[in-house]
């Protein structure tokens, strides 16, 4: 049996998280700077986690694993302003035998701000890659089929 | 009659803004960074003023006037850790005729994490300061007794 | 004659900017924040621009174009950590119309850190493509043939 | 006789950092967000403490002993906006047995933009307060000495 589950991407479960836009998030040309939707994404990524129980903190603490960026592509498709109300809609889209990857759109009232795809590894305290434990693995199948 | 109205602080009413530590906020010593304090104040007035119905954003266009930081102290009392629920009590302690005085604490469990006393300027787009905008100055007024 | 001048980007100028690693770059985990890398990569085109004449700043006042961040794919190749001296080695890969294409590499000691592609639209106030001034580029143009 | 070392401030060294503002230090109001400061007077001590051979990852890998800021104080002067050119003038006024205090200027062109006090704890991996090591003692000392 394999170890990558591809999953059904289209049809599995959405995580959403609600983002506001501060001062500190903007630049001089208004708008969001550009990298800091990789720090909401980031933080979507977390309380997708914990939600189903799994926390970033423990998991170094407990465990020694961690999951590291590895690779991300976005694409800017409109600005984001000060006070805006952002929703960052998170579905993981593969779950490799030392990997995730995931796509997380930003939206504002339905309509996409900025699309990302990244890629997670799942590595130990001295950055080599690492199995994903496997109540890890079956929580993310299951959080990802719960919305088929 | 006076224009600055100094406000029975211990009595007044908090503001409560709770605020989740992500990888973002952390450094490679294991805590927040302390700038990051400043930040997690700046949401924490944001929001205070939101719930009196004061938008950043709307402030500036409408009104041409903005909040800015024009001093601060921070003690730093307890180093706050990734995945910590924190909270952020704001307290407004001085109405000005052009400026605000607030005391922020940043608390885990009820701990002091760290305690911000802050004075803002009121200013206009070209920087200089303008007269608090009356409805703003009663609305903080109510704001502030309705604790008492 | 056409809009687009694909470059030569094998050998084209190399634009090589250094930056030390600060606390505040760095997470939990002891390495860089991912995000941080655009941070890193925006002051490298910043001071590759300027190097050629064009100031952010006056571009924005005096002609009212901004060239902002369409698209970014990002490869983290191996972390980087506190104190660490990178260069970020920028390279403008195609000229088009009203949009700009830039290879960045973050290196340590020669060894990549994270390899950047980027789209940048050159758009005005309102966020609205437009064309790109003819002397920044030609001034691109230049520095792009400079090292060949 | 006395651990603690109050200094000649008016009369000693003062360290010089340049910083330029990018797009990343700003904010909505055009100008430098508050909190960004304290990442530049972080840098500024970062690399005042290098000069005098004290690297920050090998102070906390080799001895196990950090700089965590406990109290800051800071007058925001003037706005200062995308691509000034600042300095950061860095004097420690103070050398305790377990704090350092320092006063950090950030000036543009000879004007004062920010004024900062902060107090430095020196403490071990656990967050507990430790006695400065000697030689960093020794080497601080002869550095606010050193403009006498």
């Amino acid at each position: 049996m394999s170890d990558t589950a591809p999953l059904n991407a289209a049809a599995g479960a959405v995580h959403i998280f609600p983002v506001r836009v501060y001062y500190e998030d903007t630049d001089a040309a208004g708008i969001v700077y550009h990298a800091n939707y990789l720090r909401y994404a980031e933080r979507a990524r977390t309380e997708m986690m914990r939600a189903i129980g799994i926390e970033s903190s423990a998991l170094m603490v407990e465990r020694g694993v961690n999951f590291a960026v590895s690779r991300c592509a976005v694409d800017f498709v409109k600005p984001a302003r000060l006070d805006d109300a952002l929703e960052v809609h998170t579905r993981v889209t593969e779950i490799g035998r030392a990997s995730l990857s995931a796509e997380q759109i930003v939206k504002r009232n339905e309509v996409d701000v900025a699309r990302i795809e990244l890629r997670l590894a799942v590595i130990d305290r001295a950055g080599r890659p690492v199995r994903l434990p496997s109540e890890i693995r079956t929580a993310l199948i299951n959080l990802s089929q719960s919305g088929e």
